[in-house]
């Protein structure tokens, strides 16, 4: 069909669609035959045939033979004006939360992507691998192997675009219904458990737990107080899960945010009875755009897991997770971390001489110090704490409340080192 | 920390470590005190001290004042050999999945991601919307309204990596247990529906359809069909869904890939009740790749739904939303569908000739013939499915099987049109 004769037929089309819709033909009725119409128009029988083919399509018309086109009978609609209604849509971060731009090296990222196009084109238009590009897994393999200790084959290795979606394909493969975590732990994994109807309780110890079948909990960087759970618990921990049949879900989240120490070894690499899933993420690393997390199933799960993914979509882009695999195979990512690492470590330096200088140790104690992006901030009086909220909400900036009525978690990674005295003092500018 | 005392600390913690859990140093027994060990390795007190903190706070020793550091004790781990287990990892996708390089247009693809690389660097830092990009919705939005008559706002948009996901979404959002679909719908869109625990029916008739919650449907292309549900039985569907208060999830899915006639309108078009949830992809029109998918929401549900997506992560990169927003807004899409569209039109023409030419229509019915990118092979007799499934597995093609015994899906968008006859020969090799 030509470009002129098919806008000629769509016209056509339009018109005696409108026509049947607002009755001007009748059910029953004929529509004009296709040589006659043709003729008066000036156009071809084929074009009317086209539009009249349409119609009979979508079933306004049917063609009956030697009588022509029928208008057809249509049920009736019942209309109403839709209801007006504000769009609140508020998701700003606020403004610590958006990461400097010194820290994100665009000519390298950039150069990456464009490695991916100029080298995998084959890959881009095949169908994905629900586990995630096996060139991607193969250097998860050797980065946990080498950074955590945590020993895999790479098809135990699942990719998906952030923790909820891995604990939505986990909890696919394990149908369980307890769950054991710490006070506060992270509340986008929560929300996932709740939904399954997972019941969730919360311990601060881990000597003689009661049987649960999983256990959350992030041993190099308990969120949000940044401390390390201890050997000796740590092989509790172990323990009670195998006596228990239980699985432990290592978060290993921001494991190399320690600013006192070397990082801590994972709770995976003390596993020898395979209850452990190890789940890391690449979007704290690299930049909040960049959707990569992955975890690392037990060996006897994997079967189940190939099953259950042949009906789940991988939802990784192709090209970051081939960008991701040349940033790591490079060695680009190893000096990215430490680059990250050393400037944050300097800007939590900042952070402590501000909480110092500004005496704001008078008013709350201030805790998760020594790793982690944010402070936690337990207040002595809930009317500081109010007063403390109103100041984050005036001047946006984002804070976060915890089961604890007086104590607030407060990201800093988005405040600029020359800013940070400038913030706080506006922060808690009641502290007088 | 200098880099070189860094490293020492290590050698000097790694080695403690080591002693302690092979019990060489036994349970209560004093590490050396950091002066003795400084002096007599030649190295300064903070190295050693730096190393002791780490063992602290890792828990393998405690340090007690006047006394100094001394070993505590750990529990054991009982050990078993890892099981070895054969990893069969089999996704491949088959050959004719896989999409012709010709209509890839990189070139493009790269300079829309280097746009974003170079003027969002804020918004690749930033943490992301959850409903995602505003500058993506906005122009989904007109391009919906546009190219399928569908009237939102861009905050009654929300984007996530796939169908898949954006179903998760709305059945967080509406609590419902049962669904009415078309015989071999979408299978999986279907996986979530079961792993909610939704009762699926399927049905061939829209007229006088009992009580259901949901009815998940592709008007504009039934699957695998390719069928056109009438106007008169999506009237039917509008007003079966207002009387019983059920949503029409409208996935429109391949809605422009029609060979014989223009593309349908929506169903949504036709709603002014806020009964149609309208679903929508772009991973099949660019490159599968690329993992973009979005949902319209009636507005009653968007309260809801900001409720429910502040506990939501966002799964699509940054990179791949704006560097399609800029796609979109540039006019290079709608020109890219064009393109797309002519060149499997000429695939499709092809594929009809080989047909006849090899009379394989002597084997099987061939339907699904004026749409999409597959055909549907209704075999007359088993033997000759069994013959044809078995050539496919020989030959690394992928194929589906359906709910009717005989009845095969085959798709043929990575077929190219000079090997097709020699494919469908080599499939069909027993028809002689």
């Amino acid at each position: 069909m030509k470009n002129n004769e098919d806008t000629l037929s769509k016209q056509i089309y339009q018109e005696f669609k409108q026509n049947i819709e607002l009755h001007h033909y009748l059910v029953g009725q004929k529509l004009p035959s296709i040589r006659t119409l043709a003729s008066k128009r000036k156009i071809s029988t084929t074009t009317v045939l086209t539009a009249y083919n349409q119609l009979v399509l979508e079933g306004y018309v049917k063609s009956v033979e030697r009588s022509g086109y029928i208008v057809k009978p249509l049920p009736t609609i019942p209309t109403t004006s839709n209801p007006t209604s504000a769009f609140t849509h508020d998701f700003s971060p606020g403004k610590n939360k958006t990461l400097d731009e010194e820290l994100f090296d665009v000519k390298t990222m950039k150069s990456m992507t464009n490695k991916v196009y100029n080298y995998h084109q084959h890959d881009l238009l095949s169908p994905a691998d629900p586990f995630g590009e096996e060139m991607l897994r193969d250097q998860i393999q050797k980065y946990v192997l080498k950074e955590r200790g945590v020993t895999c084959h790479k098809d135990q290795i699942i990719i998906a675009p952030g923790v909820q979606f891995l604990l939505e394909i986990l909890l696919s493969i394990v149908k369980k219904s307890t769950l054991l975590t710490t006070p506060n732990e992270f509340q986008k994994a929560m929300t996932i458990f709740q939904k399954h109807q997972i019941k969730i309780h919360h311990t601060k110890t881990f000597k003689e737990m009661p049987k649960y079948d999983f256990l959350y909990i992030s041993p190099s960087n308990v969120y949000p107080t940044g401390e390390v759970i201890q050997m000796d618990d740590r092989i509790n921990i172990i323990n009670w899960a195998n006596e228990n049949d239980a699985y432990i879900i290592e978060d290993d989240y921001n494991y190399f945010m320690r600013y006192n120490a070397f990082s801590v070894p994972s709770i995976h690499s003390l596993d020898h009875q395979e209850r452990v899933i190890y789940i890391g993420s690449f979007s704290k690393v690299l930049f909040p755009g960049l959707k990569i997390s992955f975890m690392v199933l037990p060996i006897h799960l994997i079967k189940k897991a190939e099953q259950s993914m042949k009906y789940h979509t991988q939802g990784v882009s192709k090209i970051d997770q081939l960008a991701m695999a040349h940033f790591m195979s490079e060695g680009l990512f190893y000096r990215h971390t430490k680059k990250l690492f050393s400037s944050y470590k300097e800007k939590n330096s900042v952070l402590m001489k501000t909480i110092k200088q500004l005496q704001i140790e008078q008013l709350c104690k201030v805790t998760s110090t020594t790793s982690n992006l944010h402070i936690v901030l337990t207040f002595y009086d809930k009317k500081d704490k109010d007063l403390f909220i109103n100041q984050c909400n005036v001047h946006d900036y984002n804070y976060q409340e915890t089961h604890q009525e007086n104590t607030i978690i407060f990201p800093y990674e988005g405040i600029k080192n020359e800013e940070m005295y400038a913030v706080f003092s506006a922060l808690f500018t009641f502290n007088k």
